[in-house]
């Protein structure tokens, strides 16, 4: 998602990016897109009029907080999937540094082919921020709300979304350890079609990425805690994410039942320290 | 769904019930289907060959006790949205009074038109108990399988479609409260066609029963929880159902914006005490 933000911004914007610490992948990547490689996060903080944080939710106040320790003090975009809470802890800490916050949330895939992706923006400066993808694959929409509306809305998206697909894994998977699948599967594709189907597509493209989505169910359940909703959809969520973390670098299209497996043997289990 | 129930019954077999203590509403109900009144639990326990217990879940237990009391021996099904561990409970109570259980799960609307409508048995006397219904508008599903397989199945089932409307309700109202549901009702006519119709659907289905979903929820959590896998997805949808509850009787059609409304405010809530 992050190189294709990066390709979207228009010309004669230049992009550039800190490759101190990263993968060969993410170098290959980079490159590819054409963005300049500036070595550290200081060069880029010096050098750049806004910086864009697109990672894993768990790693988006520390590197705020890593950039504002540089003394930025230009636009600062949080396009992760947070909090509405933690999008204002990170708005403080690149306040701190002299950063102006913009609060981002995008829905979609990666922004490849236009109309698939929105990136929602919130703050003072959102429309100033906005004006970077004018004509782009990737469409920036100002919600002309404070800061925090942006994620919340993103919270609430993703969490029917990925929330309701760690449902349906983990109900498959009960299912299963109950030895009626069979007669489960028999009764959707008689009352709830396309359900199997979409059981198959959760498992196939969640697994992978399930990782980097147990730190966003939990700041999903953060999100709907802090406006006293029901908090334990989304812990459930994590957990069941959390389960299939051993998936991390397959490619798409793990098999429906090895994710139940995983679930229900419980064994692949990823922990709080393992994520960062 | 127990009227419906009593009338699949296959001719000539007669069904009669216990107005004791019941409603106006229950008493019409039961003579316009032609049932029996034998007026007391221990009249029908001393004529019947066999008792069908359909009730909301959290006075299963509680019904096949009573029943055990008056010493009925014949066939009883349990057909409750309970859990395997609950159903358990519930064959262990009805054996005490030498009854021989039948463990069962509904899975439909009321069983008025042919192919809507399953009720699948488990237990050693699950066929014998699917030949009431012969040839009826309910249909009959022997799972071949020990007590517990039958309120496995329907507790996952509902597990999905209760739990997923629970959750799409409660994200609905998180953004409600974060001030962008225009925002994420938006989002949904471009990338989640026909959610925001379900959400108004969720609404107005099942807010008037939600009264009694919170107990199911409770005992969907219990099901997953006893297989290992988390329970927080159906104890924050039994919360959910929970702040509904003053929805009780009124007719189907509730206003989405009402419903939300009351998962908002929180003020709605019913507590265990008032279940029963």
């Amino acid at each position: 998602m992050g190189v294709t933000v990066g390709v979207a911004v228009r010309a004669p914007v230049r992009v550039a990016w800190a490759s101190e610490g990263r993968s060969r992948e993410t170098r290959a990547r980079a490159a590819g897109a054409g963005f300049e490689d500036l070595g550290t996060l200081a060069a880029v903080a010096a050098a750049a009029d806004a910086v864009l944080s697109i990672c894993p939710p768990h790693g988006a106040l520390a590197l705020a907080k890593a950039l504002a320790a540089t003394g930025f003090d230009g636009l600062y975009l949080d396009a992760n999937a947070v909090s509405p809470a933690t999008a204002l802890r990170i708005a403080e800490a690149a306040a701190a540094g002299g950063a102006r916050f913009v609060d981002g949330g995008l829905v979609g895939p990666p922004a490849v082919r236009p109309g698939t992706t929105r990136l929602y923006l919130s703050g003072d400066a959102a429309a100033q921020l906005a004006s970077l993808f004018e004509g782009s694959a990737l469409e920036a929409i100002d919600l002309d709300a404070d800061a925090g509306a942006a994620s919340a809305l993103k919270m609430c998206y993703a969490g029917f979304t990925k929330g309701s697909a760690a449902l349906l894994l983990s109900l498959r998977a009960a299912a299963s350890a109950y030895g009626v699948e069979d007669g489960l599967l028999g009764e959707w594709s008689r009352s709830q079609p396309g359900l199997e189907k979409r059981s198959v597509r959760a498992a196939a493209t969640t697994a992978p990425k399930a990782w980097r989505f147990a730190g966003e169910m939990e700041e999903i359940a953060l999100t709907l805690e802090a406006a006293g909703l029901p908090d334990g959809f989304h812990r459930a969520a994590a957990e069941t994410y959390a389960r299939l973390a051993g998936f991390r670098g397959e490619p798409e299209g793990v098999a429906v039942e090895e994710v139940v497996a995983a679930l229900v043997d419980g064994e692949r289990v990823l922990r709080q320290g393992d994520w960062d």
